[in-house]
């Protein structure tokens, strides 16, 4: 299995490959593509992004072979997770990847000027990790900005043009008393005037409903053209997605998000085979083939069990975000900060307070680090009265240092954060603040013990400047599995019995010993 | 709170609620009316049935007060769990549900002639319980028939009318290669002709997918007219089922079925919640309460653990049954017979076997009892050569008496079911083969210690006379409740670590100790 042998390698091809025209031949009878998250956004939003590559090696060859648009496998939390918990380097997860799925693209998540860090970086440095991740073998970029600031997009999209590669300019969903399907549309338009190779809807929360899927996409199509790809990217939450979806679908949507059944639904996303046959006599139909996505479920039904330790808790739905616009997340994080101030009764007013303060920050949609600004803000205005005490972060978003938000800012929180910060209001890219960094950064890295001299380790500290030091040193040791045989549970259909043994030291009146339980 | 407080006391007035001509004034905005299955199916499917009365009655005002169209609170699987398990008297609970839910329609899932028994019962029987039914305050009837023979239904839908009350005729939704939407659409009609007041299209393994659920739909309104109410019940099984709704709603279905979410998916049902908000500016909308809703969800998110002991393993989506047709219910029946016989290697070709003896036996749906027998008669082929042994109650399907299927039946093997049974083939009704049994019933009932000389003993006695005796003398020491605490299970964020403590016995040394290990 060469590159050669990739089925679709020019990634400009399929910009004219469901041509409006092409359909309308086809009378009605259009292939929808797939892009599969198994290996990112799945394990990333079911088991807190700790998947070792080994336990993913095993499936790439069933999933190369199963007709996928691309595989989304990299970026997003994947990185920090590897050079955090698993002692893994990132870029040799990339390239292992690419040569394991030969014939499919892969895909990342990109988070603009943040790159996969958490503040914003100097331009050179964004061109730099986009030229090393296409060089090592990224085909998809998909590249999006908490904000929706297009400016945030701007440069990471130039970079992956640059390439060659496939850019994907995203829009955040969000639903706001100002975010209308005109003002996505607006930005959809924004995103192709730079360049782009397909438009993204990215549901993180779960909130796109079908009608606005429906008319979002038509929207798009309608004012950027019917060859602009629509891909479209739900998580599960809510349990309304799998429908809209279908919407998209009706309305023009190229390509959509699922996963794999085995590692879906809860706050992942849909299922893979449960769209490919939902879609049966509609007159789309994709180009997956459901034996091969069998083996890689039953692949993954095995190794879900043994990351209990982090597998997320929901497996049902949770419709209230809806009302509350508070991602599960957001909530639990709240909730302990309540809790460590002795003030675990004010969540009810804290929920109340998200929406003022998000209005007062011109409507932000609440991702990272959004989210987590105005959440922390809302407690704090909860147990210290309103806006007395500001983050630094707060004020950060308030004055623009994040980028600009899609409505006026409340000027009166404005002047308080510019009061509390002693920084000034800027309406400038965030990043255009920034000097050149990349050779500062090169040499800080080359200090570091264990370094191997490679821009890519350069990258790896830009981004995680902490972390970093100790991931060079440890590297050697090789990658870390945190995966463990399931922990012996009691038997639901049998109580009082347990699955496996279970093993206790037990000192009965002082004298220890080794007590074996298990099941007969 | 009265009955004659109910919202819409004449079941007549619901037929002409949704007229097409008022659809159209209100230029696309149409009110889709919702029933709620938590009180009947929901936990049938997902907690064998177990729920107690005192389990669901704190939740009933908040039910009753949410807008929903109807309640399904009764039939199906809940009058045997009753007396077989719960030492619960099913009419009292009827009469319970009458009481409490004053606003809303009571609903129950009756087997046409087999009423909630597994056989089939001469005329007067079948009477006499829609009666009583009726009288103990049920509002709603869907009848159905596994084998889709409307002759099974008739005496039943006839029963219902004579007493006013709603008559739902119910199509059991299976595909085959003779399973067309046209049809079903015959069936639906002749439905109508026998005089229902509405039909349910009852998908109870999840196998109708989208564009089916459109085309049936819009089959049945255009055939048998658009003021016929359409009734679609669907289960979560196949994750296709949401989008199945929507597209029925788009077709002009004017009822659904849907469970409060923390009782809903898997084997169950599509979350109410999400469908109300699935809704949103489509132009269908429900008169659904969510606040009402939550309070319900929250308390059956307590009841649900405390069924540990009885609750579905699955959580996901199971999309293979679109190929093998066979019900998850049905797969683990079939490998424990092999496995019993020693030859659990033997499942590949039983799961193979399966849709041939259903072509043989004139493709019935694969419901109870038809799926019991279809794989059990596949299983013997497998086992010992085919049709080598015939099971009586498969010569029976083969020979009419439960029924007529939709295709003509193998003649080779009507046969082997002749000599084999040494009875003849009919094609009459299989109920008209029963003289009048009622009398009977009765004195033997009568006869048994504890009977409390009803009409209503009187049923019992004849749909569970195995059971019934035992009933009948336990009856009075009240309803057991089988839900329990939680066993203690380990903590998945702190492997080795319990939730709750647990006692074992231990012997060290010869010398047993009571020992109990708790989290600390």
């Amino acid at each position: 299995m060469t590159r050669k042998a990739r089925r679709n390698p020019d990634p400009q091809m399929c910009k004219t490959f469901h041509s409006y025209r092409e359909q309308k031949e086809r009378k009605l009878s259009r292939t929808i593509e797939i892009t599969d998250v198994i290996l990112r956004d799945a394990h990333q939003s079911l088991m807190a992004t700790r998947m070792a590559i080994e336990d993913m090696v095993p499936a790439c060859e069933w999933l190369d072979n199963a007709g996928f648009w691309s595989l989304e496998c990299w970026g997003g939390a994947t990185y920090d997770s590897c050079i955090r918990f698993l002692n893994e380097d990132p870029w040799e997860r990339l390239r292992t990847f690419r040569e394991l799925l030969p014939k499919t693209r892969t895909q990342m998540l990109l988070r603009g000027q943040n790159l996969l860090g958490y503040r914003h970086y100097e331009d050179s440095v964004v061109g730099r990790f986009v030229e090393k991740a296409a060089k090592n073998g990224m085909d998809v970029f998909r590249v999006f900005d908490a904000l929706n600031d297009p400016r945030n997009l701007e440069t990471a999209i130039k970079a992956v043009k640059k390439t060659g590669k496939h850019a994907q300019g995203t829009i955040c969903y969000t639903t706001s008393p100002v975010h209308t399907v005109d003002k996505f549309v607006e930005m959809a338009q924004r995103l192709v005037e730079m360049g782009v190779d397909s438009i993204c809807i990215k549901d993180m929360a779960a909130l796109l409903k079908p009608q606005p899927a429906y008319d979002l996409t038509k929207g798009i199509k309608e004012k950027c053209g019917q060859d602009v790809l629509v891909h479209v990217h739900c998580h599960a939450t809510t349990g309304v997605t799998m429908v809209s979806l279908m919407k998209a679908i009706e309305a023009g949507a190229d390509i959509v998000d699922t996963s794999v059944s085995s590692l879906s639904l809860g706050p992942g996303h849909n299922p893979t085979e449960s769209l490919v046959e939902m879609l049966e006599g509609t007159g789309y139909e994709t180009k997956v083939d459901l034996e091969m996505v069998y083996k890689a479920r039953d692949h993954f039904a095995k190794v879900r069990p043994r990351y209990h330790a982090f597998l997320s808790d929901i497996t049902g739905v949770e419709t209230e975000i809806f009302k509350s616009q508070i991602p599960g997340g957001m909530l639990s994080n709240m909730e302990s900060q309540l809790k460590q101030q002795g003030q675990g009764d004010k969540m009810k007013e804290v929920l109340e307070e998200v929406p003022r303060v998000r209005e007062d920050a011109g409507f932000p949609p609440l991702v990272t680090p959004s989210s987590q600004i105005v959440g922390t803000q809302a407690v704090f205005n909860v147990m210290m009265g309103k806006y007395k005490v500001l983050t630094g972060e707060f004020s950060d978003l308030m004055l623009g240092y994040y980028g600009e938000t899609i409505a006026p800012k409340n000027p009166d929180v404005v002047a308080m954060a510019k009061e509390s910060s002693k920084k000034e209001e800027i309406t400038s890219r965030p990043a255009d603040l920034l000097k050149p960094e990349w050779e500062t950064l090169e040499a800080e890295a080359k200090k570091l013990e264990g370094n191997n001299g490679t821009d890519e380790d350069v990258l790896t500290y830009a981004m995680f400047p902490q972390v970093a030091p100790k991931f060079f040193k440890e590297r050697s040791e090789g990658p870390r599995n945190l995966a463990t045989e399931p922990t012996p549970v009691i038997d639901k259909n049998h109580p009082g019995v347990l699955n496996a043994p279970i093993h206790y030291d037990v000192t009965v009146n002082g004298r220890k010993q080794r007590v074996t339980v298990e099941p007969v």
